[in-house]
C-alpha cells in the first residue's frame, strides 16, 4: 500500500469516489457525508493544513504540483495520516468552484464549536468578543466579516437565523474565499437560535451591542462606536444586509449602536461597517 | 420640437447616435468625446441627477419607465435642458454593462475638480482631509474607498499613479457602482503627479500620511491609527493592493502608518482598511 506521500498515479475517471467528493464540496458548495468542506487555491489550503481541523484529503492537477514545494513542510511528514491524490486538470477544471483554478484543493473537516466555547477566552486575550451574525445572506459579507473579526482578535463567531432570513453557510467556498480561511481558526457556533444566544449572553455577563442601520431617538437611542465600552466581554449582533436586526433584537440588547456619516445618504456595505465596528473594539483593548 | 418632459418615441435603432454613446460610456467604459461618463441604475441616476453634475441625456428602456415617477421630482421640472430618451428593453440591454439592468441610464459630466480645491474646506467642516489613491488597480476598490471616504467627511480626492501601476478611473461604470456615486460629489483630482502631489500639500500644511502594508521599527516605524492627530490637515495616501506605496513616498511622508492586526498572517483588503482609517479621522474629529 503507497503511504501518502509517495507519487500516487493521477485520477483520470470522472467517476471516482474522492473526485465526486471533491466536486460537491467545491462545484456544489454542500459538505460531503462526512461533513468535510472543499477549499481551494494555495493559501486557502495552507490555512486548512496550520488551523488544527481534520484534512479528509488533499488533491493536486497535473499543473497544480508547482505548489507542492510550498506545502512540503505541512504534508511530507511521515505521520501525515489523509490521502494525497492526483488528476488531470482537465478533470480538476470540472470540480473546481474558481475560474481560473490553481489546481489544488483539500477536504477539511471544520471543527464545530459549541457555545460554552465563546464564554471563555484562550490565554492572552482580554475577554469574550463574539460576533453574532442574524441573517447576513451574501456569503462574500459573512467571509469578509469573519476575516475582519479574527484580524481584530475577535474570540469567537455565531451564525443564527432570523424569522426573515438565514445567515449563509461560513463554510461555502465562497464565504471560506472571503474569510480568507478565517472560519477554520476561529471557533464558530453554526446555526444557534436568537432566543437562547441572547440568554446565553445574559447568563454569561456578555453585554449584547446590537448594530443599527439608522439612527434614533429617545431611551433606545444608539450611540456611536466610541461611546462603548469595548473592554469589557462583547457579542456584537449584526443583522441583515437590507432590513438589519429584528425590532425586538434591537430592544433586548444591552446596548445600540449606529456608525455615524457625514452625509445622511450615505451607507456602508455591511463588511466596511464590521471592520469600523471591530477596529474601534480592538483600539480600545490595545491603546494602553 | 418636443421638450424633454414629453414622452419621445423609443429608439428602436442600435445606430442611433445617443444609443452608441450611452454603449460606450456604459458597456465600453470610456468616457464620450465630451467627456461624459455612463452611470446605470435608479440609485446611481438619482445620485448623478442630485449631484449638481451637467446631465448630457437621460434613456429609460420600457420597463425602466416604472422607474420615471421616483426620478419625476427632479426631471419633470420645465428647466430641464437635458434629452430624456426612451428605447426597447432589447437595445438596452445590448448597451449595459450590468447583467441585469434597471433599464434607466445617464450620461454625466464629471465636475473636474482642481488641486487648489483640495486646500481649502467647505463651509463646517473642520479641516482638509484628502486621500490620494496612488496605484489603485481595482476599480471596485477605487468605488468603495471613495464611498467610505465621503461617508466618513473626506474633503476630497486625488488619483495618481506610480512608477509601478496606474490608479483605475474613478467614473468608470464599475467604479461608480462601487463608490454608490461618491466620485460624482467629492471633489475627484484625476491623475495627478505624486511628485507635485506631496510638494503642493508642503506647501500647503497639509500633513501627509502614508498607509504601510507592513510593520516595521526603527525611525520610520509606522504608527498605529489612533496615535496620529487626525484633526490636523491631512492627506491619507493609499498605495497599490499587493506591493504598497512606493518606498520613497513612504519615506517621505510625515508620518506612517499601519493597522495592527491580532493574527500577523491575517490581512484586511484595501477598502476594508481605508474605512477603518476614515472612521478615526472621523471619531477623533467628533469626539468632543
Amino acid at each position: 500500500m503507497p503511504t501518502s506521500t509517495s507519487a500516487p498515479s493521477p485520477i483520470t475517471s470522472r467517476d471516482n469516489r474522492w473526485l465526486k467528493l471533491f466536486r460537491m464540496a467545491l462545484r456544489g458548495g454542500f459538505p460531503t457525508e462526512s461533513g468535510s468542506v472543499g477549499v481551494e487555491g494555495v493559501r486557502l489550503v495552507q490555512e486548512a493544513l496550520t488551523s488544527g481541523c481534520k484534512i479528509e484529503a488533499i488533491l493536486f492537477s497535473e499543473s497544480g504540483e508547482r505548489h507542492r514545494s510550498r506545502l512540503a513542510p505541512l504534508i511530507s511528514r511521515p505521520e501525515i495520516a489523509f490521502p494525497i491524490l492526483k488528476t488531470t486538470d482537465r478533470l480538476f477544471e470540472g470540480i473546481a468552484d474558481t475560474e481560473h483554478p490553481q489546481g489544488i484543493a483539500a477536504l477539511v473537516l471544520p471543527r464545530p464549536a459549541q457555545l460554552d466555547d465563546l464564554f471563555s477566552v484562550p490565554e492572552g486575550k482580554s475577554s469574550p468578543l463574539v460576533v453574532v451574525l442574524a441573517g447576513v445572506q451574501d456569503p462574500g459579507n459573512v467571509g469578509t466579516i469573519l476575516r475582519t473579526a479574527a484580524a481584530f482578535g475577535a474570540t469567537g463567531a455565531v451564525t443564527s437565523a432570523t424569522g426573515q432570513s438565514g445567515t449563509a453557510s461560513p463554510f461555502s467556498p465562497k464565504a471560506l474565499r472571503s474569510s480568507a480561511g478565517a472560519a477554520l481558526h476561529l471557533p464558530v457556533v453554526h446555526g444557534a437560535t436568537l432566543a437562547i444566544l441572547l440568554t446565553q449572553f445574559k447568563l454569561n455577563n456578555i453585554s449584547t451591542v446590537a448594530t443599527c442601520v439608522h439612527d434614533g431617538s429617545g431611551a433606545h437611542a444608539p450611540v456611536a462606536p466610541w461611546e462603548i465600552d469595548w473592554c469589557q466581554p462583547i457579542a456584537l449582533l449584526v443583522g441583515n444586509e437590507g432590513a438589519g436586526l429584528p425590532e425586538d433584537v434591537v430592544h433586548s440588547a444591552d446596548a445600540r449602536i449606529h456608525i455615524p456619516l457625514e452625509r445622511q445618504v450615505e451607507s456602508l456595505n455591511a463588511a466596511a461597517a464590521a471592520s469600523v465596528l471591530f477596529y474601534e473594539a480592538f483600539r480600545q483593548r490595545h491603546r494602553d
